[in-house]
This record gives structure tokens, C-alpha cells and sequence, in this order.
């Protein structure tokens, strides 16, 4: 049983936020799209985040670990179009974008956090973004968090925002939230930029532990393109206007808050796999029977990763022979004579592999369970009891194309 | 210095072997390509192979194995069009295909390698590989290297092969051989079919040695896809007859089998990826100055795996921020403010970033080199002395045309 429900709504919709997304002009020859945004709380938040794992990464992320120290903030900064990565003034760029917005709202620079999100390598123009929080601090509100979604786009076709919301206590608390995701997305990591808001009352402590294993079973399952980022970073601000308990410790309430804390991050997880570079559909590989959780994990991610696999999503061709090689190389030990393969759409599912061997299958019911959007790939290991869920999408000429010259 | 010439030749330029591929019909919608071939020799062999490391395999693999356990084989059958892997009676098929090559030159069945690579999950058709073999027999020569080399093919665009000599203690040693590998390519595994050859008198456990020495700096530094396949093999037969003195210790004789050996294996790894499947370009990632040999192949191999890189080689994009992403998520400990990155090509050599900074430079010249047919990736590490190289190549839309129905 569920415990909570999806509501149309944003990173406004919990208590105490306002938002909004302006066109600064970081991105140059795009001066028709938002690439500037800020998320505000009226009085300073137990915050935490987690981080991309890559030795790589925009000085935006050592900036906001600092600030995170203390777990407290008030406001979140976010450009796109510069990753602010690997430049000489990285650092300094961070930090003055802290500033502008502590200046901007009457806080401290200490309870900003900054992310940026684009083309690595080049130095980032502080010029626009000094003009776009100028514009911006005049029109924060709780309708802006469509538009704070807009902005932190790069090559996502469309918004990511989501709302939700369960009872605490008698309280009812909302969880809401934006991301940008969809080319360099990989398992392990961050993944993506993303920033979520609650009104819950919640420690800084028990908001990192939700935020950590709520990540583990959706931001850490999805594969675009098997890629990391310089700068992902998932990060979450709890007001407390609630008025809920405090959840301090893993009790009943810590529990229902992290179900649906992993719910919503789970439909997060779906939309960006789905908007993956070029992607034309939404593969989840979803394995059962594994011997331990990480064999089901490790299967599940090493499916959605295979390039072969995708490239027989995209032509939804039935091939049971990549799924099989995929699960064979992942490095999980598994009987490969007890694996049973289907796939799954709204069209129905047909099984394609049972205890390892290929099954003679009615090839016109498979493609029209492919051609949907939508695909499962059920993989029953036969090993044991445990379950895991990956989420990907097809390879298509798009991503290719997509990527074959990102700069320009 | 160099103590090997390459010479024109084949599988078959050793002393002792012959060899031919036929239409046999494995391949039932294409009956113009060949697809069984034998190689075989006048004597029995020293034999050594390297598998892959795949838990889902082909039985191929597995009779192979047994049949090379005392060191020893006579010839090689190997077809395409089916990879006779995840079927019920794939046990069977392989041992039925090492019968029928051995009826047919009066050896021992034990003396028979057997590889087979092509479409996984469907049951081998033997009548084909009856027919076929009835008629190789009358047809194996010292020039059939090459029409082997064509009936291994699958998804290849050109055959792979090749053949070398140097001198040991006075007398000419041959070493050729053939090779397939296209899709389904990747690191660290027998990565394709190959079979080499060799008139060298050496003793399988030096053999053995040597082709895993080898295989390590070519084969297992090759990637085209990431996806490591079921059937990988890479198996080598001495024949002894170019009489020199038996290599049975590493010694100095050892070490220039070794180089000639490393030397061949490496024209082929450039061979592998230049023909990834949709490839239009080899990209090949030297990386120097690392802390240590290890470090140096773990970064060398994340950046040619990237997709993200393959896809701007494929745009001609000198996009650096992908390059040095690449490095960081690739586990290696490097020092990020210390890396070089320059790509070079025949038209000349262009540095776009330095400590870990991205450089402005010229676009125009940077997109004339990267329009050429094989581009040098240049990093640098600054941490030591240690270099290594990988072997890649673009990502292209052919690559996902050419899989997204694969078995049609």
C-alpha cells in the first residue's frame, strides 16, 4: 500500500519556496531559452547532497560541499549552458555566484548552493548571470518552478518537475522537485542535476540518509550512455513549515518519508532514462530471483548499459542472445542454466529465453510488443529471492547525432 | 629497433598449413558468403588459446578447452552465421563439427579446435557443416588463408589478414594469421576469432606465455562497443617446422617470438577497431606519464569506451571536457591539474587542454585533424613514466543501423 500521492506541482510546491528561471544569456546563441535559476526558502533549511564520483568535476561541487557542512541552506543558484568545469577561474566563478545570490536575497553566501550545468572547458560569462539574478530576485514565487525547470535544461526535450505528498503525524507534508538529465547520465553517480524541496521537519542527518538510500535504487539505476558527469549533484532543502515531529531518527515517520522520497525520485529516475539523448523509448530491466541484492543489481545495470541491447531496442528486434551476453559479462555469478528471459509492453510479454536457451517465438507479437515505448526486460535468475530494477533507453541515430557536435 | 618484417600473407604463410573457406549455408539468407573454414597442419601442433571471459558461452569453448588441455591441436573449424551459444544441443554440435573435421583429415577429433560466431539463441544447422566440410577437404592450400579469412567474417567490413617473419638463430620464422571482430567488442576478453599460426618450434607453455603476453597489450585493448561476446577465442598453433631450436624458456629467442608476435597482434587490434561496426574513423588514446602501467591502461581504456567521445570523433568536435571526464570516472588516481590533452592526426597535432584547463584554440585546424581517418588521442598524466595505448573508434548512426536489427 501506497502513502502517498502524486500532485501536479513543482520544487514550489512545498511550504516556504519560491523559484523562478530567467534567460540570463550564458547560453549565447540560444538567447530564446531560460538558462538561470534560483530556488528560495523563506528561512534557512536542513540540507543535504550527494555528488558525482568522478575525479573530474566543476569547482560548483567543492563550493557547495563546503556550504554543506554545517547542513543548512536557504537557496539554490544554477546556471546551464557552462559547466564551469575544468577552467582556471572555476572556483572563483562558484563562489561569486554564491555571493550574488546571498547579496540578492539578504542571506549568507554559506547557505547558497551552486550548480551549473553545459559545455565543459570553456570559462563561464559572469556578466549574465549577474543581470539574471538582478531580474530574477524580483520574481521568485511558488508558480516559478516550471520555469526554474525550464532553466536548468541542456539537451533534455522536456521539463523534469514533480511534486507529491503523504501525512506525518496528521501533518501533511509535500516533497517536490526539478532535474535535468539526459545525455552523460550513468549509474554510481549523482547522474544529473537535481533539487528537491520538502516542508517536512527533518535533521540535516536523517535528510542525507533518506536522500542516500532513496538515490540508490533510482538516481544510481539509470543509464543513458554510460558516462559520468563533472557536476551532477542531487541535492534536497527541508523547511520544516510542516510542522510535522522532527523526524531525528529512522522511526515510523522516517520510514514513510523515505518511501515516498524514493517513489518520486523513482519517477524522476523513469523520465530521465525516457529523455535520454535521441531516445525514441524507456527500457527498464527489471530482475528477479537473484541470490543477493547486488546480483540483481549488477544484472539489471549491466542490461540497460549494453549498447547492443539498446541498438535492438531501437530496432525492437527480440534478441535474446544480447540480453543473455549482457547478463554473462556483468560480473555477477549467476547459473546461467537457470535464466529465463521475457519481454514486456503494453502489448502483452513473450518469453524469449528459458534456462538459458534460446525459444523459438512468434516474431510478429515480439515486434509489436518492441514498437511500444515503453519496454520491460524481465529477467528471472532462478538463484534466489532478491529484486532489482534498472532504467535505460534505446540507442538511436539522434544520440549520435545528439553528440557527433555538442559544442555547436 | 625492429627484429620482424611484415610480409603479404595469411594464415597459411607458416610452414605446414593450409587452409579454405566454402559457402556451406550456414548462413541461409546470404548463400553468396563464405562461412565454414578449416585451417589445418601437415603435423600435429603446440597449440595455446585465450577465451572469453563472458559466464554465457558458447560450447565451443568449452570442447576447445578440453581438446587444448595436453597442449596440442592439428586444425582449426570455425563457422559464421550461427554462434552455436545458449542452444540446447550446443555441446553436441561443437563435438559433431570436431568429428566431422577429423574424419575428414584422419586425425584426432582431440586435435581440433572448433569456434563459431554469429547469431546467439539459435540452434546450429549441421547439414550445412556436413556438406561443407566434404568439400573443404578437397580444397585446403597454401593459398586458402585468405577465403578463411573471409568465411569468419559477420558483421565485417574487411577480412583481417596478416603475416610477419623474423630470424631466429639463423632461420626465417613465420607467424600469420586471421581475425573477425567488428561489434561485440571490448576490453579485457579474447575480444573475436582469431586464429594464428606460427612455423616456430616452441613448446605450448612458452606459447601459451606469449600469446596471453600479447594479447594483453593488443586484443585486450581493443573496444568497439563495450559488449564482450560469448564465442571470443584466440587460439595459435606452432608447427616447429621453421627448425629452429625450441623456445622452451624465456629467453632470448622468446623475447623476439614475443615482439613479433605483440607487433602482429597489434596490427590486428588496429584492424579491429578501424572496422568497429559503423566506424568511419580509429581513434587510438596514448596515454603517457602515469603513475604506473595500470593506471595508463585504466585511463586509456575509458576514453576510447566513452560514448560520449566516440560520438564528437565522429563529428570531427575537439571537445576536451568529454576527454578529461573520461579520465576522472575512469578509476585511475590521477592528478587532475596536471593532465595534457592534444589530438593529432596526419594533419598535424593541437593541444586543448593543459593542467586540467581547457584552451582555447583553433577550431578550424582542430576540425582538419579530426576529419582524417585515425586520430591519436595525446594525454598526458604528469604522475610518472608509465604509457599505454587503447584502440577505438567513432561512434556513428551505422553503428546503430547496423544493430538495431541484427538479426534480419
Amino acid at each position: 500500500m501506497k502513502h502517498y500521492t502524486f500532485i501536479n506541482g513543482s520544487v514550489t510546491s512545498p511550504l516556504g519556496f519560491t523559484a523562478n528561471g530567467v534567460i540570463a544569456g550564458v547560453k549565447p546563441q540560444n538567447t530564446t531559452k531560460r538558462d538561470l535559476a534560483m530556488i528560495v526558502c523563506e528561512k534557512p533549511c536542513a540540507a543535504a547532497a550527494i555528488f558525482t564520483k568522478n575525479r573530474v568535476r566543476s569547482d560548483t561541487i567543492a563550493v557547495t560541499q563546503q556550504h554543506l557542512q554545517n547542513g543548512t541552506a536557504q537557496a539554490v543558484i544554477v546556471n546551464s549552458g557552462n559547466a564551469n568545469a575544468c577552467n582556471p577561474d572555476g572556483r572563483e566563478k562558484a563562489e561569486r555566484m554564491c555571493a550574488l545570490a546571498a547579496e540578492a536575497l539578504g542571506i549568507s553566501a554559506d547557505d547558497v548552493i551552486v550548480a551549473s550545468t553545459g559545455v565543459i572547458g570553456q570559462v563561464l560569462p559572469i556578466e549574465p548571470i549577474e543581470k539574471g539574478v538582478s531580474a530574477l530576485k524580483h520574481i521568485l514565487s511558488a508558480d516559478g518552478g516550471t520555469n526554474a525547470a525550464e532553466a536548468i535544461m541542456t539537451t533534455d526535450t522536456v521539463k523534469k518537475e514533480w511534486a507529491l505528498q503523504l501525512t506525518l503525524g496528521g501533518k501533511t507534508v509535500t516533497i517536490g522537485g526539478i532535474a535535468k538529465g539526459s545525455g552523460m547520465i550513468h549509474i554510481n553517480m549523482g547522474t544529473t542535476l537535481s533539487f528537491v524541496t520538502t516542508d517536512a521537519a527533518i535533521s540535516a542527518a536523517m535528510l542525507h540518509e533518506a536522500l542516500v538510500e532513496a538515490a540508490d535504487v533510482s538516481y544510481n539505476m539509470v543509464s543513458v550512455d554510460g558516462d559520468t558527469s563533472t557536476n551532477d549533484m542531487l541535492a534536497v532543502m527541508a523547511s520544516g513549515l510542516a510542522g510535522n515531529e522532527e523526524i531525528t531518527e529512522k522511526n515510523a515517520d522516517y520510514a514513510l518519508f523515505l518511501e515516498a522520497l524514493t517513489a518520486s525520485f523513482r519517477s524522476v529516475a523513469k523520465k530521465l532514462a525516457a529523455d535520454g539523448e535521441g531516445a525514441t523509448k524507456l527500457v527498464i530491466c527489471r530482475v528477479s530471483g537473484a541470490a543477493d541484492l547486488q546480483a540483481a543489481r549488477t544484472v539489471a545495470k549491466s542490461v540497460v548499459c549494453s549498447s547492443l541491447v539498446k541498438a535492438a531496442m531501437f530496432g525492437a528486434d527480440a534478441n535474446c542472445g544480447r540480453i543473455l551476453c549482457a547478463v554473462g559479462y556483468s560480473g555477477a555469478e549467476v547459473d546461467v542454466q537457470k535464466i529465463d528471459v521475457s519481454y514486456r509492453s503494453a502489448k502483452g510479454e513473450i518469453l524469449v529465453c528459458r534456462n538459458g536457451m534460446g525459444l523459438a517465438f512468434d516474431e510478429v507479437h515480439a515486434k509489436e510488443i518492441l514498437l511500444e515505448k515503453e519496454i520491460d526486460i524481465l529477467i528471472r535468475l532462478g538463484d534466489g529471492e532478491a529484486e532489482a530494477e534498472a532504467y535505460g533507453c534505446d540507442l538511436t541515430y539522434d544520440y549520435v547525432k545528439i553528440n557527433g557536435d555538442y559544442r555547436t
